[in-house]
């Protein structure tokens, strides 16, 4: 194989394959990249939930394929002056030689015989979504995923594909969030609902941030179903990931249909409050008390140990005046992802789930089940 | 006590005071600022080594003192709108009051009474250093400091005072960094020899970096000398420090007074080129091989897991060809704190400490002891 390629393309290209590699001592290759020189050229790597495959452009002088450890390459790559890269193997052999300049260098590599098939999948039943919509709506939801592994079903990111909209969802059954954003949908003829692993969706989100391409068509993602796998295609950038096996909760039937207080009010003063209240929050509990009454609301927060503080905000309240209490951290983690100015909270009571969105913006949701008192 | 000052200014008091203060299970205090408001307001910390006092601009309207924890304290007013913080406490209370607009605390403290003396010097025989200047020396030498406990003498940065020069110098018997500045010394009879530990160097560091005073008299730093004490004055910032006891050792006579090849070459290059080569260095030994010969710096390495890498640069070269082996972390470090495009680095041969320098200033040197091979 003789390849030749710019650093900067290189370098990117291997930022973005190198989410997929993993340690594992059974099968070290899953630490390399595959590098393949036939009609294109490919890296790829997988840790066998994900595969990724990434074109590079540059010139292919003689094909071949050979695999390479990502984090030796990746480094030794992002150190090379911005000029053009010269790849080498022999046939059959199993060594990298890497020229760039008065940069000289022979890496140990492994066959490409030895590299696990990355699965694929028919490219039909096309779901297309705007990269950005796609890539901020993912933020927006990740965080909520639920880390217990006893329940593998809350383990990942719930896309509903229904009316040419992509919903997505996501908790830890304390809380919820939910993005809606609008998707073409080919030949839809029922609703799709597909588990995607949080760790696929985390690669997703660093491969959207890191890629900049700025053609026409990069500005889609592509995405295409299996029984069994999702492949989100991104111009030169193709992730295939498993899905999660098992039924998601039917969560539409938690969300609140009325409420008792409206409240709306300056998401950065409310962002502020709950972190300064936070400091005085039980260690443990995280108990921060919102308590709504005509045109304010008061948070506040006390510990034996430290102190207690109480930060009184301007705000409209429609409805009654109401209390609640609310675990800081799921506070923190919707008002950060709720976008605009102001934030509406709808409270029912101090034992029902309330609800945060954007002021006037149907399409978001973050809904938190209140500390009992 | 009732004091009212500056969201800005208690934060940026609250930063530098912070550096000092330290979990200790015997002595929870040391956790705590002491907040003292009498001819001024002063913030106080200290871990038994070092003290760090603070004036901090406000308005005393009764005074008073207490102790509050440093963590909690910093975290809460870092959060306060910039306005006016009134700091309220009761006489002979443990709780500390602070109101800033709509913010409302009552955070637990502890009595001053319970909090450990700062020890003072004289204000004698004073050393005047240029502030930037000390800063930038302090960190050109702080890396080198031994983090070997076992000599208790190699622990901290070597200060002496002569001939109207604060000469630093720190080593871990591997290698040594020296910086010179000027100094002006009052009544100066004989040299004068410290050791000031390295936790204090980055505590002055930190502080150097982040009290920005722009003042005529904040360009400068005082520094007094007692018998085991020394004293930094920075303006409306004190830090005293205990200082080391023991013999630093002799390192002049280490310092090679010829070579055989006096190399001169872009700093940013060999820094790349070393960087390059430290992923194909032996696990461990570290090693980069540096070869001259007319015109030209081979950096090299191979490990029998990784591979091998050669990087040629262009060098001016004044001597004999010469091959010499580092420890690559040691040449970064110095690569990294040597000043100026060009670095000069002067090889006697394989087996005897090497030099690197700036090319045109002598107040630098940092010398390495090779690998042997």
């Amino acid at each position: 194989m003789k390849i030749i390629g710019l650093q900067e393309n290189l370098k990117q290209a291997l930022s973005i394959v190198g989410c997929a590699t993993s340690k594992n001592i059974n099968l070290p290759i899953l630490g390399n990249i595959l590098i393949r020189a036939k009609d294109n050229i490919e890296l790829i790597t997988t840790d066998l939930e994900i595969g990724i495959t990434h074109q590079l452009r540059g010139k292919i002088e003689k094909s071949g394929e050979i695999t390479i450890d990502a984090k030796v390459f990746g480094e030794y790559v992002s150190l090379l002056p911005n000029q053009k890269i010269e790849i080498i193997t022999e046939e059959e052999g199993e060594e990298v030689e890497v020229n760039c300049e008065n940069y000289k260098t022979r890496i140990k590599g492994q066959s490409a015989k030895e590299f696990p098939l990355i699965p694929s999948i028919k490219k039909e039943n096309q779901f297309k979504v705007k990269r950005n919509d796609f890539k901020e709506a993912l933020s927006k939801v990740v965080f909520a995923v639920s880390n217990n592994e006893s329940r593998l079903e809350l383990s990942g990111v719930l896309f509903t594909f229904i009316d040419n909209q992509l919903v997505l969802a996501a908790t830890d059954s304390f809380r919820l969030s939910e993005k809606k954003i609008a998707c073409q949908i080919e030949n839809q003829n029922q609703e799709e609902r597909i588990i995607v692993p949080v760790k696929t969706i985390q690669e997703l989100i660093k491969i959207l941030n890191n890629s900049i391409e700025l053609t026409e068509d990069s500005q889609e993602v592509l995405i295409y179903i299996s029984d069994n796998q999702i492949l989100f295609c991104l111009n030169s950038t193709e992730l295939i990931s498993r899905i999660i096996s098992g039924q998601y909760p039917d969560y539409k039937q938690i969300i609140p249909e009325k409420n008792k207080s409206r409240i709306i009010l300056s998401r950065a003063e409310l962002l502020r409050a709950v972190k300064a209240s936070a400091i005085f929050s039980k260690t443990g509990i995280n108990d921060v008390g919102l308590s709504c009454s005509k045109d304010r609301v008061l948070i506040s927060a006390a510990s034996g140990q430290v102190g207690e503080s109480s930060v009184e905000l301007e705000a409209k309240v429609i409805g009654d005046d109401n209390d609640i209490t609310i675990n800081y951290r799921y506070l923190l983690d919707g008002l950060n992802s709720i976008e605009g100015d102001k934030v509406v909270l709808e409270v029912i009571d101090a034992n029902a789930p309330c609800v945060f969105k954007p002021e006037k913006d149907e399409s978001q949701l973050y809904i938190v089940m209140p500390l009992r008192q």
